[in-house]
């Protein structure tokens, strides 16, 4: 029997990679001469590098940025074997865990590592680029990353605005004279899911500021800037991010991408699943196991086993989706492709329990399964 | 599909019954044009009655006793169809939930109400006996049973003992002069599956006293007081139930049946599945779904989830097992025929809260592992 094994991350208990082998270890218990294809997944957040560099093999280049409130943190970017592609997982060098929570504020918060990385691979050779936009502290419209590959940003009397979603709206004159002619050479592709436009009432301030400490009277300044930052954008480029969908991503850095870059979006899941080759593994297989912390009505409207059973679906594998809670309405994800859904807790626990509990929950809970859906074969 | 769905009572949460028809609903949900066979099974004690109705036909007769305090309780016998045996539970009669547990005492306790039940299903005309022995409240060694249908237990003055496990060691004569005639006539199947004697270590007193409300000095007056009363039983009727396997069952009941009655006894779960016609619904069924509230290594010792597996690998059929807890140990239920165990529970939640969702977490549950179980052949 060949079994795919692709969850993504229980987020807060078990990587991805540990998910597939505890997963992997519950089905050879059961079955140990089964072929397992071992595929972890990501959905463009946190773990999408572990995933791309375990689906594609590849390294991780430590580098040394300027973290979101400007103290220097310890980095990485992902170089890909096939292709050197370098993956940027933005939350590596602009993320939201690297700020304890009371000192989290958007206004100051910048994307100026995540540029520092590019600028990094992009000496390296690198010149196809990767960007994972989970886990972002930011809200600067992709100002700071501009700012690390070049770009001036200044005010009327012509000085530096400064850093951060807070100086958007000084800002008089984009200066490119200085602005890494490499870009133009390179090609970059966001993972996001998002499709949030730049601004407006669905924008990145109004919809992720408050995840990133921003207060109600923030989030109005931010918008402000943000609308500003717009306007200047499409004069010196010529695009109109405002309305664009997924523009909105990350604080607004994937309309500086699509702005200023030769950039487009995928879907963050689907990005893993090409580079995993999931498609040549469907071949001839006989079941995928995937899985994620919660699963539930939302988990059809885009999560990591969503992306994998929509693919099943089309080589006719049917999937099991494992997860550590079960919520309402997963009626919802037979449609998509996934066949049935099973809690990993083995009975009546806390939720700190399950979660440090995990790998041996899964292992148990794969090997049921796997001994139920070879059941009915084995008359 | 044919699939036969044969829970126990997840104890403290849904019956037998109950759980059948949640499991069903979740089946029907997936397969609506499913054949299914209901069996609500039980082990010889709680629910035991409502099983054996459900499974051959039958009706519940009321009747009102002598309960295990000497106050009048509002008991049942059942009458069975296809043969008219008569089924008694113990424990509708002389049950521990009949006292509160401030009160709960064996030296006091009596069986008599039971014997009283026992006389009125000979009053109705019944010769065919079917004894369910779980959930007393006693320690009398059947000596109460017995003074219910005629038998007098005379001190040395020759004056009635009284009644429960504190009076046997006054007995000095078994009056048998009054002794029911239609004992004789009857037959007497014991449903239990313990095997304790009825003295010793391993006996009634020590292993079930403590439970019944004993403290360790009542446990040692009631092992000395059941000596005398073996003792006493072999010179009566040739017939040592000391060391007697089983005859520990129930405070010693099972003991005073087997000496003076023409009694066998029968794991509880095999009279349950011989009145279900368990194994006629097997022919051509696809799948046994089975389970119980807490499922762990020592369900392979004797549990409803064993018995129903154990039959249905005589057909070839696989069992799968639903359970509120999944304990240790469930790898020595494969070699027993169960295929694998699911938790009904869907995620995180206290012991309360998973009980008092019984019903829904059931067909949830029993919809998903319909759905993997359906998966191969679906390819």
């Amino acid at each position: 029997m060949k079994i795919i094994i692709a969850p993504d991350s229980f987020k807060g208990s078990i990587s991805a990679n540990d998910a597939t082998k505890a997963i992997e270890r519950g089905i050879k218990r059961y079955m140990p001469q089964a072929q397992t294809i071992l595929v972890p997944v990501a959905d463009g957040g946190e773990g999408t590098l572990d995933c791309l560099i375990a689906a594609a093999g590849g390294t991780k280049v430590p580098a040394t940025v300027t973290g979101p409130l400007g103290v220097l943190v310890a980095a990485e970017y992902g170089l890909l074997e096939p292709d050197q592609t370098a993956v940027i997982e933005m939350a590596s060098a602009s993320g939201l865990y690297l700020i304890p929570t009371e000192k989290r504020n958007p206004l100051v918060a910048t994307t100026y590592g995540t540029g520092e990385l590019i600028r990094k691979a992009l000496d390296a050779g690198c010149r196809s680029f990767l960007l994972a936009l989970g886990g972002s502290a930011t809200n600067d419209g992709g100002a700071g990353m501009l700012q690390a590959l070049g770009m001036k940003l200044l005010d009327a009397e012509g000085n530096s605005v400064g850093y951060g979603g807070g100086t958007l709206s000084r800002i008089a004159v984009i200066d490119d004279s200085e602005w890494d002619p490499r870009i133009a050479e390179s090609r970059f592709l966001i993972a996001s899911d998002v499709q949030n436009p730049f601004v407006g009432a669905q924008g990145a301030s109004h919809v992720f500021g408050p995840q990133k400490g921003a207060t109600p009277e923030i989030v109005e300044k931010l918008e402000l800037n943000m609308v500003a930052w717009a306007d200047l954008i499409a004069a010196k480029t010529g695009k109109r991010v405002h309305e664009l969908p997924g523009a909105g991503a990350a604080g607004g850095i994937s309309g500086a991408f699509l702005a200023f870059f030769e950039a487009s979006i995928k879907r963050g899941i689907d990005i893993v699943i090409e580079y995993s080759r999931l498609q040549d593994h469907l071949q001839g297989a006989d079941l995928v196991i995937t899985g994620e912390g919660q699963i539930d009505f939302q988990t059809a409207s885009g999560k990591t086993p969503m992306g994998i059973a929509q693919e099943a679906k089309k080589f006719g594998v049917p999937t099991i989706c494992l997860a550590g809670s079960v919520g309402r309405g997963i009626e919802a994800l037979y449609e998509v492709g996934i066949t049935s859904v099973h809690s990993i807790v083995t009975g009546p626990m806390t939720l700190q329990e399950a979660m440090s509990r995990a790998a041996e929950l899964l292992e148990q809970t794969a090997e049921q399964v796997i001994r139920s859906f070879d059941a009915q074969a084995k008359q």
